[in-house]
């Protein structure tokens, strides 16, 4: 079994785990590329947050803040500080109770810190339930498409199948039922819904009160967790904001995703999960399922850094563990944003114009995101001619979804641009869509 | 399929991954359980680096440096450092050209800086080649054993089989052929061996330059990777540390697997990996491994907290990138410890005496930890009885077998301790020692 030695050592990409050819990575791979070779296209493409508001000076003045409250609330001695900080640390962190104070000051959740996990993003997060939760190949996740798209690397890692369930503006329901039919006639074991319920990512959609009630009774009687991801339901519109579900949920149903990337610091790469869930033992003893993703995170990282873990906890404790206070003036500017290219939609593609007939987009009121549908597929090759024709970047919804579905739509994000760009952005877009309307008009008339 | 709604929603741990029931798992619960509850006990069982050196103020002065030089030697602008800091980043991090440097000033090793990963502490490196190698059942990976027991665990949660092969201190290239080839007629892929070549974790064994040139061979011979993990090799008893597997390796055959965490700061968790191999796509392209386990480093934790890689990379600048420099005061502590716990051991269990018949150890040259054996069980109630009537910790050798071995064993560590607690921790051993070897002498005229 010994083969001829090469001078050098290589590997063949086919004997590597098939997760390095994920279709959801070839989306990232070609949307940075993109963005690389256009550098100076205006990106309406990007989901990071608001950059203006980053200070240098304030990574000293967290970290001093924390540092000051292990001394002054937890009552640590010098060398504790000093070892909480520095030496290798608890798995499950040491943020854990200040999330858990946000999570009671800010969205009304009642978690004990011992169910808190905090990760490395939210990305650990979520994988660390994936690969929790498949014992074998008939488990497998739903998870309402169009998503995020870390969702289905995470899946990937874990061996584990993605069901997708339709958006219908929220979650369909008559869907989610068929695919949960489907899916036991299988064989197969449904373990958990993902879906972000607030100001979801790519669709700017928020689902109903009523809906996420509703999404919580069925999966009580349908035996399945629901995995909720929230980045983004701090930015809204209205100060009062709808109940995650989370807040709603009675019965330990809900893991609850957060992350810090997005209302604190994107540098510090600090996520948790709540997971209060009662995991029983063979012997009939208990643990949480907070202490079961501990375990795993154990493999992957050992434990998140507590230097950052530091920084983010002296964010939260200058605001008394409010990210509401704490994002006050980052919300405004999202709102602004966002509205701006809301109006800017409409000063550019008017209702009735027949140069915008088939040109519609939604109103999400808060997040990142809103989606523009066109009557001419939003695919790669459009997105490329878009960044070299006319400078401007946007992202091709079909890579947002779990199977077929997006190809006439495209997800802008204002997060990130100042407003005088948003306009430039628009307007380099209009020209786009004017050309491609055009096109396919004559395409038609070709076609008669 | 639906079943009874209980009032709270509850796991049963026999449906999670069997990864959370891994035996390396329950050994590390076993041993820090101990340590809870015998807070007093002193401990040899530890292997954290020293603390007496960490200093608040530092952390500060580090991240500083590293802005300085993205400003001064990348010709940063201002709006370029905060964005390198604060927001998402590179995947493969940010510090890559400084551990570049740092590999050719310490340890003449020639590595591109797009080789290298920069990864949540080393743990993360070693779990992204074990998934990255893993396409199917058939592969496994070969580990030197007494080994590491995060190497069990990241292959447990990649679903990959590690087949031990015998230390005999350094490598037992007899059972490494036997191993590959039992494995081979069995339809198994060895994939790649794991192995710490200097001052290993737990053995402090070092392998020989000549054993070290001729593992190479095999694996050329054999096509298989080397996975070298060097946590330890800094801190040598000589200043002329002889080279790594990497810096023999002529035809990319070593992966090697860095940290920063014993020679920088545990609390900043960065390690990384220089993964040099060529990939070879069907459709004949080329890319390198580093990028392989990019793309599932994005799928697991998206990017290394550039804050934390910017205070390890400020430890690097002062240091001119040299960690043998930055580590001179660790060096000599571990040096001085390390000679205080074998003397100390020389002392109590001197050769002839009969008290300390059957009692050996052997005598690393560096890293943290020293193995004794001794003519009777050193297992997990042994080492509970230790912590209760005799106050002093170490760690039972089987735990870092992969399968079978070392119940004759403990490993003791010194690295963390000053040296007059290092005298009370032997003297409170050698107690534990007469202690059983009398009981073992009465158990064995019983059984006469």
């Amino acid at each position: 079994m010994t083969r001829t030695v090469h001078s050098r050592f290589e590997l063949r990409a086919a004997e590597l785990h098939p997760s390095v050819d994920d279709p959801a990575l070839h989306s990232m791979t070609f949307l940075n590329e993109v963005s690389h070779r256009y550098p100076d296209a205006i990106s309406l493409a990007a989901g990071r947050p608001v950059e203006s508001f980053f200070e240098l000076d304030s990574v000293h003045r967290y970290l001093d803040v924390f540092c000051q409250h292990l001394r002054d609330d937890l009552g640590y001695s010098e060398e504790e500080v000093r070892r909480t900080i520095f030496q290798y640390g608890r798995t499950k962190g040491v943020l854990h109770h200040l999330i858990a104070r946000n999570l009671a000051v800010d969205e009304n959740i009642d978690a004990d810190p011992e169910s808190v996990v905090v990760t490395v993003g939210c990305q650990e997060a979520l994988y660390l339930c994936l690969r929790a939760l498949r014992s074998d190949d008939q488990d497998v996740v739903l998870a309402v498409s169009p998503t995020y798209v870390g969702l289905a690397g995470a899946a990937r890692l874990a061996d584990m199948r993605v069901l997708p369930v339709r958006e219908a503006g929220g979650i369909d329901f008559d869907d989610l039922f068929s695919v949960l039919r489907h899916a036991r006639g299988r064989g197969l074991r449904p373990r958990a819904l993902y879906v972000i319920p607030d100001f979801a990512n790519p669709s700017g959609v928020n689902m109903t009160v009523e809906d996420k009630r509703r999404l919580l009774d069925v999966a009580a009687q349908q035996d399945f967790l629901v995995l909720e991801d929230n980045p983004y339901g701090l930015f809204s519109d209205t100060d009062e904001r709808p109940p995650t579900l989370k807040a709603l949920d009675t019965r330990n149903q809900v893991v609850y995703l957060g992350t810090l990337a997005k209302s604190a610091l994107p540098g510090v790469r600090i996520g948790y999960a709540v997971a209060d869930q009662e995991v029983v033992t063979a012997h009939g003893t208990r643990t949480l399922f907070a202490d079961e993703l501990a375990k795993i995170k154990s493999m992957v990282t050992v434990n998140t850094s507590p230097i950052a873990q530091a920084i983010a906890g002296g964010r939260l404790l200058e605001h008394g563990c409010s990210l509401v206070r704490a994002n006050a003036r980052e919300t405004e500017h999202y709102r602004v944003n966002r509205r701006h290219l809301l109006n800017g939609l409409a000063d550019r593609f008017r209702r009735g114009d027949p140069d915008a007939a088939g040109v519609s987009w939604n109103s999400p009121t808060g997040g990142f995101f809103v989606v523009v549908t066109v009557p001419f597929a939003a695919d790669d090759a459009l997105l490329e001619r878009s960044a070299r024709v006319h400078g401007v970047l946007w992202t091709p919804m079909h890579h947002f979804y779990l199977g077929d579905g997006g190809l006439n739509q495209l997800r802008l994000s204002c997060a990130a641009l100042p407003p005088e760009q948003v306009d430039l952005g628009l307007d380099r877009l209009h020209a786009l869509v004017t050309e491609s309307l055009t096109a396919s008009r004559k395409g038609a008339k070709h076609q008669c």
